[in-house]
Order: structure tokens, then sequence, then C-alpha cells
């Protein structure tokens, strides 16, 4: 299912709108870049929390839909999301894993760090559903 | 405060990428608007969750900046979504109530609905903090 | 669906050792009271945010599982708890209210407050699943 | 402050009521252990979700005090829990862990697992605050 999460991954007009790419993807893990624009900033220039958000729940449906039968569709469930520090980069990566696979549900966790993937700014828990076509 | 939130959510540049407006704003409450276009969607065209969350985290972080004290910043702490059902909407109404104002701490509530505020595709619970400056 | 989960109610051990009782119940909606013992305190001699969490979570449980088909079960999926201030009380209820009832699953809110419900001491929104026997 | 950490724990009622013990802490962490016993069960004889999560609240609030300054205390401003399997065992570790410790917010990751630590039941992410005394 890793052709169609990034199929679908490009579907999505919201991801161009963040200039989001996915830089990594494999069974169960997805990984996106993500570049500081003005367009992506809260009221003190730093990525906005919805931003950081977005890119996490991305990250986590695509890693989903990565473990879900051929011909599956993924949406998501809910989510919750840490701020832990202010994003004062330019550049973020978000990671979305798959923590737990069943036949209905998929749990997930996700974070966004720096580029070297050294510093957490925030994470998310979600949970994501798999729609049989 | 009511002048600070409009100030500030006017700087949100992620604000004008999503072409939200604030619609109505008092002591604890605010509702903003948000139009579809391509370029809020997920992968079926339908507003992306990630849109949702950020329009209720901001409606929510503004209508707690409205009941902190002078010269108070804020900032989200963290929040959490219920995604119910698919906005299959053109417009979306996003509301931030405050459930409780405490010195440190603003617990919040947030939905999305239609515009007549009639179907909730989404709700919100948070924290924000208040930032002294 | 109400006398299954009065019945699937009674079948929990926890909500013995709790001292809850259903003091309300109709089709997605369910109250159950609490009364304050030692054995359910933290450190400061209040209710215990594990105690709130358990009757908030299982309010909304059997009040899920009374939106269901007959012979279904229910089981949490997850669910976020905001504690809003102590519990400094010796009765509480613990309300569960569906939200939005899907096939698959429930969408609820939860709140603890005082006996008069006048108060809300702590929230909770949660997912429900429902199972098919 | 893993002494203070320590004392706080024995004076909660109900962490004696979940015969609940502290079997590992150092600055940042803390591990309890619970038996199952029928008091703690929901309708199937499984731990209860509550339970579950009452332990991994206060694995987190105690290792959140852990890196708190001297003469501080500690109370959870909210929590969410991710239910990913029954917990059909009859030991389980609770393990909180702390993210981020800020001046007055802490952020801290919790899981169940089985006594080998190999199998996750449920996760937490919760948030809690450093009161001055």
């Amino acid at each position: 299912m890793i052709e169609e999460a990034k199929k679908s991954f490009e579907k999505q007009g919201f991801m161009h709108t963040l200039g989001a790419e996915i830089i990594d993807i494999d069974t169960g893990i997805l990984k996106i870049r993500c570049e500081k624009q003005k367009s992506l900033t809260q009221q003190h220039g730093f990525f906005h929390a919805g931003v950081l958000t977005s890119l996490m729940d991305t990250a986590c449906g695509y890693a989903a839909l990565t473990t879900m039968p051929k011909g599956s569709d993924v949406l998501s469930v809910e989510f919750k999301t840490n701020l832990m520090r202010a994003a004062k980069v330019n550049t973020i990566i978000a990671t979305g894993t798959v923590v737990k696979s069943g036949k209905t549900l998929v749990f997930c966790e996700g974070k966004i760090t720096d580029e070297k993937e050294e510093t957490i700014f925030a994470t998310l828990q979600g949970t994501m559903i798999c729609l049989k076509n």
C-alpha cells in the first residue's frame, strides 16, 4: 500500500498548500518535510500549531494506510497534540508511526522534530479508521 | 482584550492562508468563518482535518486571550480533535469558547459546524497558557 | 438496550469498588453518582483524577451502548480528560452523553459535576466501539 | 524529589485501593505494579480502562514531581488514554516518563504493559502542573 499512500497524499490540496513532501515511507512509517514560509506562521512568526498538527495527522494517516489491506482508504477519527516548545526552525520533519494496526482501527503516534530529528517540538496520538472500498 | 485578540489574529500568516476571518468576538467566545478552496482539501476533496483543527485551535486561543489580563499573550499547550463526520460543505464556522479561565491556564472547547451552526463536524478540547509580557 | 447497559454495569467489579450507582439512564445518556471515601482520594484528600475519569468513561461507554443494536457490546477506544478544578465535594455526578452514534464508532462527552450539576470539575471526550456478538 | 514523590504516593488512598506499588523510581521516570483483582475489572473480567488510566496518570504525575524544585506539589491538568488491546493478564506495569519538564508545565507519556514490559495495552499523553508551596 506504499504506492497508494503516496498517490493519496498527492491528492491532498492542503499538503501542497503547506509545501509538504514525503521524504521517507515504509510499511507503518512515514516522514514529511516542511519548510517555513510566512504563510504558515502564528502571531510570533513560528510554525502555527495547526500546521504542525496537520503534518502529523497526515503522516500518521498514511503510515496507517500502508498497513491496511489493498483497496482500503483511511480517515482520521481523532488525534491529540501536545506542543512542547515553539518550533523556531526553518525546516521541520513530521514522522508518523503505526503503534497498533487492527482490522478497523489503527493507532498511531506522530512527532515534529528539527531536520536532524533531535529536538521534539510536538507530539500526537491518533486513531485512524480503515474504510473498505 | 478583544482588540488585542483581533490584532494578534491578523498577524497569523496561516489564518490568511486559510482565508479565515473573525465573524464574531466577545469575552470568552470567538467565531471564525472559512470557505472551501481546493488548497484546503484532503484526498476526497473535503476540508482537511488539519484545517478544521487549525481553525478550532485559533478560535479557542483567541477566545482565551479575551479573558486574560492586559498585556498577556497566549500559546496552545495541547488540544484534542474528534472528527465526527466529513465536512461536506462549502462554508464552515469554527467556534471557540472558554470553559474555565484560570490565572495560568485557560481551558476551552471548540467546534466546527456548517454556516447555520446546526451540524457539528468536529470538536476540540484544549488548554491555553497565559504568557505575561 | 437500556436494560443491557444496566446489567453490564453491574458486572463491572470496579464500579462496585468505587461505590458508583446509576441514577439516570435513557437512550444516549447515563448519570452515575459516587460518594467520596478515603479509598478514592489523591494526596490532598480530594477525588483522584483516575476516579473521575473512570466514572466518566463508564458513563460514556454505557450511554453509547444504549444507542447500539441489540446484542452489541461496547469497549472504550480512547478518551481525554480535562481537569478544571479539584472536586472538593462529597458527592459527584458523572454524566455521559452520546454526541454521534455511528455504525462502528460512538463519540461521547462526559462531565463530572457536584450533586446539583452546577459546577463542572472535569470533562471527557471519548470514542467507543460497537462490538457485534 | 524522589523521596517526596514516594511519600505523596503513599498518601493517595486510591493507590491503596488499586493495590498499586512503586517498583522503580528515578528522576523523570516511575513504574507501578498492579495485580488483577475482581474489584478492578470491567464487564468482561479484564482490567477496567479507568484502572489503567489511574495508574498511568499517577505514574506520570510522580515522574513529573521528581523533576520539580524542592517544595513543589503536582496536579494533573489533562491526559489522553489510548486503549490498544484488552489487558488480559494478571500483572500490569504502568510506566510514567517525563518528556519535557518546564517551569510550570511538565509533559509526560505513560504506558501499561505486561510484567515483562513487552506488550503495550494502553498509552497516555498528559500534562502536569507544578504547584509552588
